[in-house]
C-alpha cells in the first residue's frame, strides 16, 4: 500500500475540524501547496493544517465543495483499517438501543464513515454509497459488513438521488449472497415486507420509529388518515396500535400495494383501506366531502431540496397542514413530519401554527419526534440532523 | 358585574395577537387613549385594535411589562366564564395522553389560562398562580376545578420565584378539602411520593415524563449517576427500569430524604444510594478516584434566568457535561437536560460536544427529549417551550 498523500489546508481551515466536524471544503485547502487537480475521488489523504499538524485521514472526492471527508479524526489510518472498529461502534450503538435487527446500521458521517449508509433487515444489509470517494471502498466495505455480521445478502442501492446530482452512475446489485424482493422487518412490534429493490431509498424508512410508537397512545379507536403514506409505516401502524379506521393515502400505486401486504402481513386488512391521488387534490376533495378524521399524519417527501426553496418550501408546508387541519375533528391529532435538512423544527411548527390561523382553529404542540438512535445526530455536524415531527392536539 | 372596559392597542399593536400570541405589552397599548394607570391587576379589560376591532379578553397586570393576558382570543368573554370549558379542555388534552389522573393539569398560556399553573396528584390539586392579575381569580378558579374534579383537596403554592421577583405575597395554603404533606403519583408506572407542601415548585417535575420513559431502554444492568437529583424522578425510575446500581447526587438533604423514601417505595433501597454535596465539586471528586458510570444524568437547576445571562450560562452547561463525560464509561449514555427557556436546544448540544472535545471523547446524539403532552407549547408562544433532554452515547 502506498502512503496517503498530504492535503494542506490554508491557516485558520482547521477550525471546524478541531470542533469536530469531518468536511473539508475545497476553498480551505491550500491549492497552492496540495492542488486539488492532483486527486482522483476516493485517493487517501492526510489532512494537516497549515503548519503541518495532523487533522486526520480522509478521503477525496476533489470535484466536490465537500473536497475531502475525514473517516479518521486526529490519526493517520487507512479507510480498510478503520473500518471493522467504526463498523463494531455503530453495531454496538444500535444493540443499545433495539432488541431486534432492524435499523439503520451505519449513517454516514455520525458513524465515522462518510457517504455510506447501511440499513439491516435482519441477515440482509442494504447498502448505500453517496459520493465518488466512497465508491473506491466497495469491496472493502462488503467484506467488512460479511465478517461482522455474516449475512444472507447484500443489496447494494447505488441509485440515490445525491447520486444522480452527481451524475454518478446508477446501480442496483446483489454484491453478497442473495436478496429476495421483499425482506421482513419489525417496528415497534409491527411487521413489515420492505421492497428493497424496487421501492424507494433502501426500501424503508427506519427513522420515523420513535415518533410512531407515539401511536400506541394516540391512534387508538381513531379514525386515522396517513397522507403520503409509502407502504404504510405509520399507518399500519396505527391500525396495530388499535385505530378504528386507516386511510392511507399515496399517488404510488405500487405504494399503495405495499399498504395493502403489510395490512395483510398483520390481519389488518379490514382496518385499513388505500386512496390513491395526489395529496393536496385529494385532501381538498375530502374536505368538500365534509369528511373528518381523529388523526391525521402528514410525512410528505422533503419539499425543500436545497437552502434556496426554503421560502417556497414553508408555503408548501402551511399549505398542505392547513388542508390537514380542515380534516381534522376537534380534540383530534395532526401528526406533522418533515425531513427537509433545511426546515428547522421552529419553522414547522410556525408553519402549522399560521396553517390553524387560516384554519380557524386553535392547536397545541404535545409532542415532539426525532430521528431514532440508529440515525445518530453527530453533534459537530448539523447537516446530520433533518427529520422531526410535532404532534399537534386541536382544541375541541 | 360591571361592563369590562376597553384597552386599546397602536395601530399595529395587533399583529401578534392576530398570529395567536395572547401578551399585550405596555408599549404596545395606546396609553393616550387607554392609559394603564387607570387599571388596577386583575381588571377585565376587552382588548381592541386602533380601528376598535374586539382582539379578546384579557385581564390586566398593569405594572408588568407584559401588561395584559388573553384568556378569550378573538371574542368577549369573562374570565370566570371562560374557565370552564378551558378547564375541560385542558383535562381532555391530558386525559388523551395520559392513563393515569398524574400530570400537569393546566400549563398557562397553552391552556388559555394566563399565569395558572395547576398539578394533579389524583385526588389532590397544587396551584400556582403567577402573576398579579390572576390572583383576583382565586376564588373562581377553585371553584371551577371543584366543580370539574370534586378533589379531596387543592394547595394553593403561592411562591415561585416569578412572584417574588414582582414583590407578590409569598402564601402555601390549603384552600379546599385537606391535603397530607405527602401525595402519591405514577409516572412511567413507577411509584412517587412527592413533598406537595415543602418541596420545590409544585413538589413534583412531571414534565421530563417522556424522557425518564426511555430509561427503559438504556438503564438496565447500567451503573448509573444521577446528578441533582431532587428527590429522584430519574435515579428511582432507572433503578425501577433494571438499573444495576444508582447512585443520585443532590445538594439538599431533604431532597435526598425523598430519594430514600421514593427508593424505599418502590422496594429498591438495595440499588440506589445517595449522595449529598455540590454537584461540580462532587463530581471532579469522583472524576478523581477515577470513578466511572454507565449512565449520566444531569439535570440542573435553570443556569439561565435571564438573557443576558446566556453566555455565562452555556458555560456553565458546558462545564458540568464535561464533568459528566469525564464519569462516562466509553460506550455509556449521557442525559443532559436543561429547563433554561433562553438556552436553545441547539446551544445545549453545542456546549456538550464542546465539552466532548475537552474530555477527549467522541459523543453521538441518539436521543432528544422534550417536555411532555401536559406541558403543550403554544405554537404562536415560544416562551411556552423550555424544557430539553438530549441523550449521547460516548463511542468506545
Amino acid at each position: 500500500m502506498t502512503l496517503p498523500s498530504d492535503l494542506f489546508l490554508r491557516r485558520g481551515g482547521e477550525r471546524r475540524l478541531r470542533a469536530g466536524h469531518l468536511w473539508v471544503y475545497s476553498n480551505e485547502v491550500d491549492a497552492a501547496r496540495t492542488p486539488l487537480s492532483a486527486f482522483q475521488a476516493g485517493d487517501p489523504v492526510t489532512v494537516r493544517a497549515a503548519g503541518g499538524e495532523v487533522l486526520g485521514s480522509a478521503y477525496m472526492d476533489p470535484h466536490s465543495l465537500i473536497c475531502a471527508r475525514l473517516y479518521a479524526p486526529g490519526r493517520q489510518c487507512a479507510l480498510e483499517d478503520a473500518l471493522p472498529a467504526a463498523l463494531a461502534d455503530a453495531l454496538a450503538g444500535r444493540e443499545l438501543a433495539f432488541a431486534e435487527p432492524h435499523y439503520r446500521l451505519v449513517y454516514g458521517d455520525s458513524d465515522l464513515l462518510p457517504g455510506l449508509v447501511v440499513d439491516r433487515f435482519g441477515d440482509y444489509l442494504v447498502v448505500q454509497l453517496n459520493n465518488a470517494g466512497i465508491e473506491r471502498y466497495e469491496g472493502a466495505i462488503v467484506a467488512a459488513l460479511v465478517a461482522l455480521l455474516r449475512p444472507a445478502g447484500i443489496l447494494l442501492r447505488a441509485d440515490s438521488r445525491s447520486r444522480r446530482e452527481q451524475d454518478l452512475e446508477e446501480r442496483v446489485a446483489v454484491v453478497h449472497g442473495e436478496v429476495p424482493p421483499q425482506l421482513p422487518l419489525a417496528e415497534n412490534g409491527v411487521r413489515f415486507l420492505a421492497p428493497v429493490h424496487a421501492g424507494q431509498k433502501t426500501g424503508w424508512f427506519y427513522d420515523h420509529r420513535m415518533a410512531r410508537e407515539r401511536l400506541r397512545t394516540y391512534a387508538p379507536g381513531r379514525s386515522v388518515l396517513d397522507v403520503y403514506s409509502y407502504i404504510g409505516g405509520w399507518g399500519v401502524q396505527a391500525a396495530a396500535f388499535g385505530a378504528r379506521e386507516v386511510c392511507c393515502l399515496d399517488s404510488s400505486a405500487a405504494a399503495l400495494e405495499g399498504v395493502e401486504a403489510n395490512a395483510r402481513h398483520n390481519d389488518l386488512e379490514a382496518v385499513v383501506s388505500t386512496l390513491r391521488g395526489n395529496a393536496a387534490e385529494t385532501m381538498t376533495a375530502l374536505a368538500e366531502q365534509g369528511r373528518q378524521f381523529e388523526l391525521v399524519i402528514l410525512d410528505p417527501p422533503a419539499f425543500i431540496q436545497r437552502r434556496r426553496d426554503l421560502k417556497k418550501g414553508i408555503k408548501a408546508y402551511r399549505r398542505i397542514n392547513e388542508l390537514g387541519l380542515r380534516l381534522l375533528a376537534p380534540g383530534g391529532v395532526l401528526v406533522s413530519a418533515s425531513c427537509s435538512m433545511h426546515l428547522a423544527r421552529a419553522d414547522l411548527v410556525a408553519a402549522v401554527q399560521s396553517a390553524a390561523v387560516r384554519a380557524g382553529c386553535r392547536v397545541s404542540l404535545i409532542e415532539q419526534g426525532a430521528q431514532g438512535a440508529d440515525h445518530p445526530i453527530h453533534p459537530a455536524i448539523p447537516e446530520t440532523e433533518y427529520l422531526k415531527s410535532a404532534f399537534f392536539r386541536r382544541s375541541v
